[in-house]
């Protein structure tokens, strides 16, 4: 059964009423005029693409601008994110209700529905944000390996759609693009199909000045199904799609095109990459492609012809709707359920559980290892939880018993090991999140969040709750030495705007930890977990969660506080220790743990001043660099903590040898109190 | 003329005296060893890799353990740096005066020279630093074009060797390894062999969980020579490298190796890869080889062949000595100039014309172009400095005219387009670094720091002198937006150890920031420059380097300082603006510029509280997030910045928008005073 039957009658109507270089005609003008008008922009690629565009989006793509977030619609990845135009113009011209005419002449203007580079918007059909070059492609794997699950689970009836997405020479240059080919390949994604814009230029110039590769040759060694074909040629284009459809591999097909297409001089050189091409080369263009219309303006024909295309997706949307009838009432709930984000109703009442077990025995544990008990608790509950390792599941602890491998033909699974590829592992998880209907997690060495940042980054920017799990997260992993011991890392994810970098003390908080990630709806979380054991230090569970907070009093001093010793994950106990030892000298010492920032500082200050107790000495123990921690610690306050990258020995001694103790603690306190 | 002609007397009478399996048996028990000793390690690539390894010392490698730096010797790079004892055992083997059998039983223990993974240390014989995967192999990628660089100048009489690098599937499912080596085959680095451990293992288990690529078929794509070969057949093995080095392409050879190879039962399986396999299990593998010898002993006639085949190195050296004496006088000083690093006498002086010439002209120009200003200024004087952009040469300005580009087969120029390839460079010129010769820099926009900051992490680490040219630096890049738009980008690289992250305020500060990085010789810099024009603020050039502070007093208030403007890069002309509008109220304020945070925290505190003025007021201002500034401005102090991501619109739109202005850092004075 194929739900895509690209043979619909608006279609074919469409088709008979304007020519289809009528229709991408359309897409290079508005691409043109906007780029001028703004004085900014990338006419090059919009107008090179245009033809293989129209004839995906006229002949192929499932989609209905009436209800942009259809479930089951298509997903088109504009991974080549700087021909933004190409997308604007076509959401523009198909009928989306929020992409008007005034939107595209606002192009990059501050509050514009335009911006430079594509921002991911559901409800105006842009899937994701590109620019950056290759996320596109790794978002658009991960959207395809969600179709598969979600279909695995549904079943086809109501889970049937492709994943298009337009790369550059650039996207194919990063290294991004291996990893998530190279998955891709591995995992046969055949409903999958990239369109390579593959026109020999880059912004140096010719692509020959840096690149040599047979890009078809290379993605057959990745299992790919690859095609070359001219991309200005429709028939062509069309065949090759269908080709591509009916391939179980997943597809790359190199459309040969010219950037600039229809500009007069320009054409085909970097000239038209990202610069406005200038009133008198418009004017030639215009003479050139015959479209003898003023800027912006597209003749109702066209327009008529672009709006039946986008209209013809109403009529599958309804015959979706009624297969999705056909589910049970059950199927049907949950269904809507996953694709809403709702999370289970048994979850809260699984974490209360599991916290009073937790209570109950006091474990001491890597908080890895808590983690992995978390993941053992919910996983069950939660079928849209993928986890997955960056082939470092044992260490990261990031599989639960229940979860079996995502395989294909049947990806029943529920654990994917992505291989050696943080950086394919963290665009995937984005789109498995933008796809809908799934809760992504996924593991590394905090040291590795480096290989991944970028699309950690785009997890934060587009707001999708991304989990993670990054162990090691210290000196104490102890032997790998410096390469592997993060230093900077926290500072450097807290960094980031809309991240919640967490790191947890114990077994309790990592499941406190774990439960606000999972709550979060509006960006990222990272955990950072321990390699080494750790003590409980959480006594007392009660129904609170005390991470929600950010920080908190874990252990008040024993008369009037003098010091405030503040830290996070495996320093909470060199804390504790260290405020014994300040008693026994008559120091009076509150403990506080703050395992999350970035929650902390969203407290009103009344709260977060009886937590920090301005006045006091404030002492910060972290086994990381102090960047940043004067903000809690302030002029006076002193930060225990790495000065510099770790060395290579066992933990123990790494801890001793960089002064990261109860007694340097104390030390330090003496000092300057 | 081959150099390295592999029949050399000495190598011919070792493998006469004993057996490869013997010689291969040496590494392996001396890595089963260490590991067990120091009860954490992987021992299981070293006993896969023997054999090659073995073959490649045994009857190719050129190399002096008697001098470890010769300039000509071959670069062996372990990108699978967790097998260091494999390479720690070769240095011992071959007999590396430092590297003796007490430091391998200090394997992974405090200040030993046998961290967990292999530590750049030219003395000892180890040629990079290793462990994050694939960073070995772009390194070796940046060795090899050092090498052809360097023959094209001083010609192969005394620059003539080979790179060889051993990288296992975790390197090669990196990503950055498909840029590394799409880039090595753009550039036909012919004397590039990669022995690829295929061994068929990653740590979650076979690698047919996570990878279905053919890694040969993908190097051809690449243009690479590539070859299979049974890892553990000496004779094989030593063809396999033949027919790579007569071959005119880069090569790959993978060799198919069995992980643990000896091993009773864990032999072929992921338990030996980074776990001591237990006494049972190595007196087992003693059994299995045929190794009656204790822990650490190796038997003297297999140290003798060992330590002959490392001898075997002195006479090649010496008659590299007297080809070196075949160079004219001026080419001599000349080479030897390049290989200590030392910079050219006439530098300085240049840096001194150049400031004068700024002085006089006080240009109105965007940093990036200042930054090109001084590249123009110094490139025809330094023909060591290698500059090279990841395909943004013309935004990132760091092209000079003089510069032409390296092409096969001359490489006569100094300029590499790498193409959209940011991590393969930034290994790369690593790579350029550590081979010696070289003074790389390179470019991209500062938010795609993220793209390639495990090398920049490695370039600290490593303290090598790679300056990282990186424009767009805030929201003033405008209209391509928040994808672009770096905010924690200043923050994040600050918080790396070691990484000078300069931020110049016009072009007279762009050039001391060059001349600074040119002159550091421990460490990388990061040069933050601005997209956007911004006035001149430093007059009266004299002959002080201002910068070397990394803050100073740019403009005194005007009365009894109360208020302290700090700011960097293009915001110092806001400050400026803002000092004026403050007098008008008859606020009296400072203007400090500090375009280098790292170099203001090695100033004497009398210094720093002199430019910082405690009691005064202080405002940050910065077009990032406040991240850190703490740090400078105390807890009474104000950060004027970014809250988050940026937005697509016109620069001067968005620093209105986001409250970076003159007025506003009066409007944040006046609620503070």
């Amino acid at each position: 059964m194929d739900h895509q039957d690209p043979q619909t009658p608006a279609a074919a109507a469409a088709r008979g009423a304007v020519s289809h270089g009528e229709l991408a005609n359309a897409i290079r003008f508005l691409a043109m005029d906007a780029v001028e008008r703004a004085k900014s922009g990338h006419p090059g690629m919009p107008m090179g693409m245009a033809d293989v565009a129209t004839v995906l989006f006229r002949d192929f793509l499932s989609f209905d601008p009436s209800a942009p977030d259809w479930a089951d619609r298509d997903r088109f990845v504009l991974s080549a994110g700087h021909g933004s135009m190409l997308l604007y113009a076509l959401l523009y011209l198909t009928g989306y209700a929020e992409m008007t005419v005034e939107e595209l002449k606002r192009f990059r203007q501050l509050g514009s529905k335009t911006p430079g580079h594509p921002e991911a918007d559901h409800a105006l059909g842009i899937e994701t944000t590109t620019g950056p070059l290759g996320q596109g492609f790794g978002n658009a794997v991960g959207m395809a390996i969600a179709e598969r699950l979600l279909a695995a689970r549904f079943g086809e009836s109501v889970v049937d759609h492709r994943t298009y997405v337009m790369v550059g020479d650039g996207c194919l240059m990063e290294g991004i693009s291996h990893e998530a080919a190279s998955l891709a390949g591995h995992l046969k994604l055949g409903k999958l199909i990239a369109l390579y814009d593959d026109n020999e230029i880059s912004i140096d110039g010719p692509t020959s000045l840096a690149l040599s590769d047979d890009a078809l040759l290379r993605f057959e060694a990745y299992g790919w199904h690859t095609q070359r074909v001219d991309g200005h040629d429709p028939e062509a284009i069309r065949a090759a799609i269908e080709a591509a459809r009916a391939d179980e591999r997943p597809s790359l097909i190199a459309c040969r095109t010219r950037i600039g297409f229809g500009a007069p001089t320009k054409e085909g050189t970097a000239a038209t990459h990202g610069a406005p091409l200038g009133a008198e080369e418009i004017a030639g263009a215009r003479k050139k492609l015959g479209w003898p219309y003023a800027p912006f303006e597209v003749p109702a024909p066209v327009l008529g012809a672009w709006r039946a295309i986008g209209a013809a997706g109403a009529a599958r949307r309804q015959a979706w709707l009624e297969r999705l009838e056909g589910l049970s009432a059950a199927d049907r709930d949950e269904f809507r359920r996953r694709l809403s984000g709702e999370l289970p109703a048994d979850l809260a009442a699984a974490f209360k559980t599991l916290k009073a077990e937790i209570d109950a025995e006091k474990p001491t544990l890597a908080t890895r290892q808590s983690s992995q008990r978390t993941i053992e608790a919910v996983a069950g509950l939660m079928p849209e939880l993928i986890g997955g390792s960056a082939d470092l599941t044992g260490s990261n602890n990031t599989k639960a018993k229940a979860q079996a491998n995502i395989v294909p033909p049947g990806y029943t699974g529920s654990y994917l090991h992505y291989g050696v590829r943080e950086h394919a592992m963290a665009a995937a998880m984005n789109g498995l999140a933008l796809h809908g209907g799934f809760r992504p997690y996924g593991g590394t060495f905090l040291v590795f969040s480096d290989y991944c940042r970028p699309s950690i980054r785009l997890s934060a920017l587009m707001r999708q709750p991304v989990v993670y799990v990054m162990t090691h997260d210290s000196i104490g992993l102890g032997e790998d030495g410096p390469t592997h011991q993060p230093v900077e890392h926290l500072a450097a994810l807290r960094a980031i705007p809309n991240l919640w970098v967490m790191r947890p003390a114990d077994t309790m908080e990592t499941a406190e930890c774990w439960e606000l990630a999972l709550e979060r709806k509006d960006g990222p979380s990272v955990l950072a977990l321990t390699r080494q054991s750790v003590p409980t230090v959480r006594g007392g569970a009660g129904e609170e969660n005390w991470c929600r907070y950010g920080a908190y009093i874990l252990t008040p001093a024993h008369a009037a506080r003098q010091v405030t010793l503040i830290a996070s994950g495996s320093e909470v106990s060199i804390a504790l220790e260290a405020q014994k030892l300040l008693r026994e000298q008559d120091i009076a010492a509150s403990v506080i743990s703050m395992p999350c920032w970035e929650l902390f500082a969203e407290q009103p200050s009344s709260y977060r001043d009886e937590v920090l107790y301005p006045g006091s000495l404030q002492v910060a123990i972290e086994a990381g660099v102090p960047f940043g921690w004067e903000r809690w610690v302030g002029a006076e306050g002193v930060v225990v903590g790495m000065k510099g990258f770790g060395a290579s020995a066992p933990h123990t001694a790494l801890y001793e040898h960089f002064g990261i103790t109860a007694e340097a603690v104390v030390s330090a306190v003496r000092t300057h109190l």
